[in-house]
This record gives C-alpha cells, structure tokens and sequence, in this order.
C-alpha cells in the first residue's frame, strides 16, 4: 500500500516545487525542512501528502509566494508579525526566531502571529529554540473543525501545542500534540481502513456520540481533549480557546469559526474578524532562569525517572513526550519515508505540472 | 449535610487563624483572600477545608509563618523566586506580582518559583493580571498521585494550569483546571458518596483502569486527562509533565516523584532532587501585542459567539471557561458559602486550639 523514498529525493522534489511557484531560494528550503520534518517523525498528515494542498492555495491566490513578513508591533519581549498572506511554513519560521531572538537579549521572547497559513507540524518550529539553549514553544489555530463542550457547532480548530525542552545526554523533551481527543490525521487513518473510530473522538452533526470514523465528513465534529464532560473534555475545550486567543486574538488574525480552511475548494468564512489564520510562538532561555548545565542535569534525571517507570502489564515501557518521534525520525533515515499509492500519484501530477522529475522509488 | 455561613465570618476566621501561627497582617490578609476565593468559585476542596492542613505543615515545621521570600535570580523578563518554605499562598501572590512588575517594563514577565507549598487554587493567581489589561497565567506541580501513560508507578501531580484573559463588557476568559481527567476534588465527592467513578479517571494499584473511587487510596492512581492512549492520555501526561517542568525543573524545586506532599502525615520523599514545591506564573500585557481596546472588542466577540452557539439536546447552552464559577461566586456572596459538617468540625478544632471564636452558621 506504501511505496518508501529516500529524504534526499523527496526533498529535492518539495524545494523545486516551492521554487517553480515563486519562492525564493532561503523560502524553499525552509518550507521544505519544515514540511519534510513532519514525514520524518512520522507526522505523515502534515508532510509531503500536504504539498498539493499548498499548492493548490497559491493557485487560489490565497497564498503568496513571495511575502513581505515584518514585525508590526513590539516590546523587547514580544513583537506581533504580519505574516503577508504567506506560506505558514516560512512565516513560522521567521517568527520563531524573532521570538529565539527577543529571548537573547531579555530572557524570553513571544510572538503571535496574523495573516498566516498552515505552519506544517508545531514540533519543527517549538525544537528551533532547542539549539540555543532555550526552551520553545509553537501553536497555531485552525479551521473549526472541533465542537466546544455541550456545542452543536464547529468553532475551533485541532489547535495544536508544542512545546521543546533542552536536555543533556538524553533525548530533548518535546511535546506536540492537537488538543483533541484524536488529530486529523488519525481519524484519516480509520476512514482508510473503513474502521469505528473509538467514543470520545467525534459527534454527530446533532452533536449525539458516534463512532462513525466518517461524521466528520457528515457535518459531525471532532471532540476536545476528554471527549465529554465527564472525562474533561471542558478542558481539551479550555486548552484549544486558549491556543485560539493567543493565537488570532493577540495578533489580529481570525479566531473561532471565521479561520481560513486549508482546503482551497472550500469557500472563505465571511465576515473574518482579522486577518488569516494566527499562530503563537515562545522560547525561554535557560539561563534566564537557572544555570543550563544545572537545568540540563536535572532534566536528564527527570527523563532518566520517567523512562524507567514501571510499565503496566502489556506495554513494554513508559516513553517521554518526542520520544517515539526520534525513533521513527532513525528509522527513517536509514530505510526511506514511506509514502501511500494515493500521495504518490498525487505528487506525480504536481511534478507534471511544473516538470519536475518525480524520484524513483528507494531501492 | 451542609451548614452555610458568610463570606465575611469565615473570611475574619481564617485571617485569625493565619496571624496566630505567626504571619504579617499583610500574609494573613493575602493567605486567607486565596484561600476563600476558592470557596467562593466553588473549588471546594481548595478553601477553607484544606486550612487545617496548612495548619499542620506549620506544627510540622514544614512551612514557615514568617519566611524571607526573594528573588534569586533575574532578567528583564524572567525571574527564580525563593519561597523560604512560606505559605504558597503568600508566596504565590508575591510570585505573581514580580511577573505582572516584569510585564509592566518589558511586555511580559515568567517566574518560576522554588522552595514553596500547595498555593490554593490557581485561577486566582492568574486572575490577579485582569486588573493590569494583561493575561495571567498560574500552574503548580503536586505530590505524586498520578500515573504516566502506560505506568504503574505515580510521578506526577495534578498539576492544574490556569489563564485568565482580560475582555471588555464580557465577563473575563478564565481557565483553571488540573491536568488529568478529574481533579482530586471531584474524586473526593464520589468517595464520600461511595459512589462509581467514570471509567479513564482512575487505575488500580497494578495499572489496571478501574471505577473503584478508592482505588486511589489503594495504591492506584489518577489518570492524566484523557484517560488511556486511545483517547489522548499521552497528552495529559504531556500537559502535566510541562506544568512540572516549568515550576521545579526550571526554578530548582522537587520535581516528579519527589514532591512534597500536602498532607503532613506522610513522610516526605527521599533524595528530594530541589527544594520544595514549585510554581510558575506568566503575565503578559495586551498592549505588547496590540492596543488592549481592539483586543477586547475582538475577545467580547469570541466570548459572545461561543456563548451563543447552538447547544446540544439535554442541555441549556455552551459556556465559556470561568462562566460556572463567576455564577457561583454571585451565588455565595448572596447566599452564603456551605461548608460540610465534618469541615465545620476540622474549623472548630482549629478555632479551639487557638482561642477564635468559630462563626455563628448563616440565618
């Protein structure tokens, strides 16, 4: 059902595609580190299967390919970015590192964003401050695709938070998840495989419990994290807003049910309050708290602890937030990314388009 | 079952019972405002019931009465509090103000706190930045009730996190919840009534989930939210583990199974890695993203079109976080603060012991 690629290959391909629709060189390697990342942890629904839809977004004039992002506002630790209706993988980028860079010079740095698109995975922008030391932090809304507790509407996205921590000799601590009971991407899987999603996942378009893998598509909606009141989804509901505020309401950039869509056949939400779809970013360097090598000693005892819990009967052991990114990332590296039939035919037809080679497929 | 009395009786007792240990007038005032803010939101289990047990760290000498809170360490937008083992309530508050001080200069201000204890509940030290137009943030880590993903053992707290968020003529945005899909409070009510627990809010002493509401006092513990894997207990896990992070790791305090616990009985945990409990506050002014009127008129939005969302059947409609407890805090001003007998008995003790007249019951 999957046919694997080396990284090299399929990153060559994304950065000549990002390059034939405009994109400058920095701006195509970026957005090819950033999406390609995702493919490498294992994030498969926000790497190279995403690509056409980019694509698709710029055709719609929804995304430009040459933005002029700048800071608009400012503090000496914060700043608000104008993304330009550019590629969220790059405006991302540029912002995180205003943000690693406001921490430099006064401990922590935040930034949010508007006028955004879809960022690719949290991850990859939170683990930029892990090499200078800081801790980081990404998130982003999205189109609502979610109901709030007891809502029989849609008014918030998966809402995503990621946050990186720095360690010593272990692994680094990162933390990358939507703030639904289940992703996008994993409730994609199922309606693969024509499976039952399990309770807690989604509702129906009258907002009862289902476990149709497909209500979704019905005008059903996915839950927040605890998937009803009783198992807390008031608070998988409180974290997404939470996401949504810091977001688009900081920045000026749309919020609730009026963010954008990443599908460009679906029309835009009228009446937008702001500005694209807003993104939040945060890096605090260590040592404007405590000495890092101290930190660092702490953390890798504090990850030492946790990895040689106890496991419950069954599962082999207890793993650290990241840490079966970082396996999946090894393996890939060594046995190529592995891409669905439907994907591949979907890149060939983009590589058609703008006559670039697809590569063949590894060994 | 349960008794009510005035805001301002309970209000004056606690404030007596705290000079008497030996506070400042000032950290009476500050300790026993938190303590019955709690009670007043409806957070039960974290007012005025848990004062007998501050009382009994005090007798323990686990909390000072009168200790040297400082700031150790600093940057322009950051700071290391040491709590000199004080109450976390007093040095909460103090924690707090260095943050919203920090965000006055700079646009934000994070603190990370050493050497402290249980600091009551959380949203109120996040509130404490609606005042200044500025977002609050406030968690803490806890004694080790909590089982990680896939372990048997108890590493984490319930480590709640809380935000408040300022908005316009709508009443504030104010999120505060632990991170696991039911707060030991919520725990406690069904113990008392011996009643089941929902399924994902508990495990037995060997890992297995369970709806005993005792197991937890059988050696099992609470469940981070979520529940299991399938429906996203790897990300209340990840939640809880940030909270710990944040406050101890960064800060210098105990952090994962070496927290100290609440209650003055149990030993403390050896090899205590750091000192104390640890806390972490965040403020961050509006006006450093952008002008604190666009902000809330945008807030009132979100607030009033989440308000207003069609609810599902069986319910009234959609709230936002906080709305449940500024209708309960309307509620008790008016009709007085309920507090169960066997609480009622614990206060007499206390007022007994220290010469302060208990408070006549309400009507």
């Amino acid at each position: 059902m999957s046919i694997k690629f080396t990284y090299s290959s399929l990153y060559t391909f994304i950065q000549q595609v990002f390059l034939k629709i405009g994109c400058s060189e920095k701006d195509a390697k970026t957005a090819a580190d950033t999406l390609i990342s995702a493919d490498m942890r294992g994030v498969d629904s926000h790497g190279v299967a995403r690509l056409s839809g980019y694509v698709r977004l710029w055709e719609a004039n929804r995304v430009k390919a040459n933005p002029v992002i700048k800071i608009v506002h400012e503090t000496s630790s914060t700043a608000v970015v104008d993304g330009d209706s550019g590629l969220g993988l790059v405006v991302a980028h540029f912002a995180m590192n205003v943000a690693i860079e406001k921490a430099k010079n006064c401990g922590t740095g935040w930034v949010s964003v508007k006028n955004s698109n879809h960022f690719g995975i949290a991850g990859t922008h939170a683990m930029m401050a892990l090499s200078h030391d800081m801790i980081g932090m990404a998130m982003t809304n999205g189109s609502a695709i979610v109901a709030p507790t007891f809502s029989v509407e849609k008014l918030l996205g998966t809402n995503p938070i990621a946050v990186a921590v720095p360690s010593g000799k272990e692994q680094p601590f990162v933390a990358d998840f939507a703030t639904t009971t289940a992703s996008n991407g994993k409730l994609e899987i199922l309606q693969r495989k024509n499976n039952e999603a399990p309770g807690g996942w989604l509702q129906t378009k009258n907002g009862e419990p289902t476990t149709d893998a497909h209500a979704l598509k019905d005008g059903g909606a996915l839950l927040p994290l605890g998937g009803d009141k009783e198992h807390g989804s008031h608070k998988g509901y409180a974290l997404g807003s939470i996401v949504d505020i810091f977001s688009a309401v900081l920045s000026g950039a749309n919020y609730g049910p009026w963010v954008p869509p990443f599908p460009a056949y679906i029309p835009m939400p009228e009446n937008g309050p702001g500005e694209g779809i807003g993104h939040f970013f945060g890096a605090m360097r260590i040592d404007a708290f405590r000495p890092a090598d101290e930190f660092k000693k702490n953390m890798d005892q504090w990850i030492h602890r946790f990895k040689n819990a106890k496991a419950v009967e069954g599962q082999e052991r207890v793993y650290i937030p990241g840490e079966p990114e970082i396996e999946m990332e090894k393996d890939r590296a060594e046995n190529g990314i592995p891409l669905l039939e439907v994907v591949i035919e979907d890149l060939k037809k983009i590589g058609e388009k703008f006559e670039i080679a697809f590569p063949e497929k590894l060994s």
